[in-house]
């Protein structure tokens, strides 16, 4: 249990324990059960596509996730192939550690779905299938239409047909489990059981319950369920009244051992517990009163792993988001700021750098109008900018334009300022000149100069159906590329009619041979993201499109 | 204590009970301090100005909030405004039960701070003094650089001569309370208590705390503090490891008779115990589980609540906030909406009515590409849209475009799509043509036709920095108003180059007596908001801006 670093850079507070699928051999260990990838996309708007999954799914794995759960193979052809992509390559990925996460799916209990998910996780070195069921009253009667006795016979069939199969490791999820009978309750957790689960997934589905009831909830289980102490008990927690985190923390100190989490807490309605917090309490607290609980993830990849789920799910955070919100680390007020500039901990329980920050020699303050050339300099040099005197200038004049407007401009905001500023690499493509007509007395017109990294200039004009369209058309004329735009988005840095505008696209080429095709023969197109920022959001969008596309010729060449 | 319905609309679960500052007349009354126009407003980037206060503290007495900290007076001149301005108006505005807010304002531990606070309090009907100070080891070291003997003096002299300006009403506020010495701890809350504070605010102000820690904590002081039961003891709970909302509950339940939230749980870094959250904890388990807790939070206004905040605060929630997000109420998995069809209570622990939502008929499910017109008449309808066919033809087009591109289309996409389609009051400036050239080749120059109302038509062109501030600048030369621009946020409703785009805008007239004198002399100006939607971001703009100001004249006719 002494401190170690794993050869994948992870730094776990302790060495993980060996994998068994129904055995805890350190009692203070607790498994993560990631599930943005089913739960967290079942959540509107949430949907993502196989490649995204796979690259999330990979993450994870750095990020050191006990458990993916990759999806529910029967939802649709696309799920099952993200799942089996997943199974192939990141559960087969060991590190020296004879670390590999274990693959999971979600099936109903029937035969077709358990058969289906098998078919999408065997690839995996560790499979597991996660066959569930209502238990609770309510579904039992409504949703199911099926009798106690009938919903009992049909789990205890399906984890003998799951096993059947070949699957050793087997969660038998009770959906609803929080508002079942609790005699019932116990007597399909002991029949599935002697079946054959290895692991209890208990849910609190609507996210009704209070910390104190969970913490009795796995009590009483492992009290009155024979056999309960040969499996895991693992606690999954909806955030419907805001509890989503306690109550997981709380399991875990009752004695569930697996907990069930989603990156930056998406999911259905109010989404899950959120990986980043449960994790972060147990490191912050795990040692001083949650009786040396800890997990085997690596906190410094939270923050990238956010910023991915973020980004492929569309699933925006808002600022103040516990841990990982582009707040959590912010201070504003004048009384916090002194106590910071004299003792970190003052109000600080954990430093940025803990979840993935850059290193940050001071205090995350928030500069203002009033900041000088030194403060700013100093803030870009903590974010990991250095840059010379003329590029500061320059990054100065748009950040006092911006400070007048904005009280406080933030990390973000700077970010946005410098980012394309300050370049490296030579673009294959340079905006030379746009123009563009719009508006609704005709069609929209753009005319585009882009001028090649060895001097030539290339002019092309198209009209579209909007200025943005029409200029990311004549540019596709020039560049010759099917591009297809997967995402658009704009956003203000500042009030006001000048405010500066930034762009974000992602695209993904269209018609061509991606260079990474998949292990199943799949190709997988990868996709690239630009943004720009301006007072003219037409301008704006074609860097940000520019930037995109240079990043994808860049990989091509 | 029967269930009761009081004058103002609110629908109480029991009767408020009466006011006295020191004194829980019935000890299952869970008293509400909303905090969200002070710890709320000193999140980055959530500054607000006086009149957006206002406008926030005349919602939060409609909400029945028992406490509004209005701010912390001493920290600006336009501090010092807002708390006065709310002391004098909304402080006063007794309903019929004789239910006025406290208004409250923090204030250090020093005269001229507490005597700032009190200057601008006292035209309250209930005012409430808040002086602070810090007493945790880490605290008066650093930051203080005090001893704890020091603390305690300051702290009791300070009690004193709040006393002295003729307050009744004082609440002490320990900073850092979670992590101070415990002995300390009930020596200085029996000195204060002595002194004349009348509630002991205890602060969790680095968000550390594990629920079953604030349960002990609340049960300590209890037991170990004299007088403490003579006072109500106040909880002030940080989200940091995202545990606010449970410790808040927590502290309630061992006896803290009075809780600290924000609205949206805005605030500091993570921010603060949400009060959505807090409250509908209490609603949906207070008799159940709870104890019986109550408070008198009319949650049906919770909802406008949060949206003003938002607005305001430009403090944007995830959709999977819990409670208020956009998602908290949407079921978009097969075996969620299934279940949801034969019984809401399979997946709804509480309905969207309750918090203020539009009545809806049936289930709040997403449309997808799928979906034919009478699912979207029907859903619009549930929206509150009752539209002609022609008009529902005409929005179907635009859904089904969307729908193409978006897995899901939303109820906020309906809104966004509809919102302009459907306008009742004749506008008095319409948009009759618009032609703008920008790019990085010459000036952004845009020509603007607006007829009014009677058929007059106007044309008028101005250059600009980007097409939007062209066409804006354009706009303004034929209203002949000069109109300052607070907010401008443009966001895309779906993929592609030829997504959707949705412009928001918040303006204020700048130089004209506004209609509405505060009543200290100060003009306010009321700001007026519009939205556009369409694929080009520069016409959308330009339509909202156009329904914005329409707002304003209207006002002003």
């Amino acid at each position: 249990m002494a401190a170690k670093t794993s050869t994948n850079g992870t730094h776990y507070s302790r060495s993980r324990p060996e994998y068994i699928p129904n055995r805890i051999p350190d009692p203070h260990y607790v498994r993560i059960l990631d599930t943005t990838l089913r739960d967290g996309e079942q959540a509107p708007g949430a949907s993502m596509v196989s490649s995204q999954k796979l690259r999330i799914a990979r993450q994870l794995a750095k990020l050191g996730v006990d458990v993916i759960e990759g999806g529910f193979p029967s939802a649709s052809q696309e799920d099952f192939n993200a799942v089996k992509m997943i199974a192939q390559e990141v559960g087969n990925n060991c590190d020296a550690d004879g670390y590999v996460p274990v693959i999971a799916a979600l099936c109903r209990c029937n035969e077709k779905d358990i058969a289906t998910a098998w078919e999408a996780l065997k690839y995996a070195k560790r499979p597991r299938l996660m066959p569930f069921i209502a238990v609770s009253p309510i579904h039992m009667e409504y949703k199911l239409n099926k009798t106690k006795e009938e919903v009992l016979q049909i789990a205890k069939d399906m984890i003998k047909f799951a096993r059947s199969l070949g699957c050793s490791d087997i969660q038998f999820c009770s959906e609803d489990a929080a508002r079942s009978d609790r005699e019932f309750l116990y007597q399909i957790l002991e029949e599935v059981i002697k079946a054959g689960a290895t692991t209890l997934g208990i849910g609190d589905t609507v996210g009704i319950t209070m910390p104190f009831e969970i913490r009795q909830l796995i009590a009483d289980i492992k009290a009155n369920v024979p056999g309960a102490e040969n499996v895991i008990i693992s606690m999954h927690c909806h955030n419907d009244l805001g509890h989503a985190t306690a109550n997981a923390i709380e399991a875990a100190q009752a004695g569930a051992m697996q907990l069930e989490v989603t990156i930056n807490g998406i999911g259905e309605r109010a989404g899950n517990a959120s990986l980043e917090e449960v994790v972060m309490a147990l490191k912050c607290r795990g040692d001083q009163v949650l009786g040396g609980l800890y997990t085997g993830i690596n906190t410094r990849h939270l923050l990238k792993t956010s910023k991915m789920v973020e980004e492929f799910s569309g699933m925006y955070l808002q600022p103040h988001k516990a841990v990982v919100g582009d707040n959590a680390f912010l201070h504003e007020s004048g009384v916090h700021q002194a106590g910071l500039l004299k003792h970190r901990a003052t109000y600080e329980i954990m430093s940025p750098e803990d979840i993935g920050h850059e290193k940050s020699s001071g205090v995350n303050m928030v500069l203002g109008k009033l900041s000088g050339r030194q403060a700013l300099k100093s803030r870009l040099k903590e974010l990991g900018y250095e840059l010379r005197d003329e590029e500061v200038e320059s990054v100065f004049r748009n950040f006092k334009a911006i400070a007048e407007k904005k009280k406080r401009v933030t990390d973000v905001d700077l970010k946005a300022l410098v980012s394309n500023q300050v370049s490296h690499d030579e673009p294959i493509w340079k905006l030379d000149g746009l123009q563009v007509t719009c508006g609704t007395m005709g069609s929209s017109t753009a005319t585009i100069k882009l001028v090649t990294s060895d001097g030539i200039t290339h002019v092309a004009c198209s009209v579209g159906v909007g200025p943005v369209d029409s200029a990311y058309k004549a540019i596709n004329l020039i560049v010759k590329e099917t591009v297809k735009v997967l995402e658009y988005s704009l956003s203000t840095v500042t009030e006001g009619t000048d405010a500066i505008a930034t762009t974000r696209v992602v695209i993904r080429r269209e018609n061509k041979q991606s260079p990474t095709p998949a292990l199943n023969g799949n190709v997988i197109y990868p996709t690239f993201s630009g943004t720009g920022e301006g007072v003219d959001v037409v301008t704006s969008s074609v860097e940000a499109y520019l930037t995109a596309l240079n990043k994808m010729l860049d990989l091509k060449e």
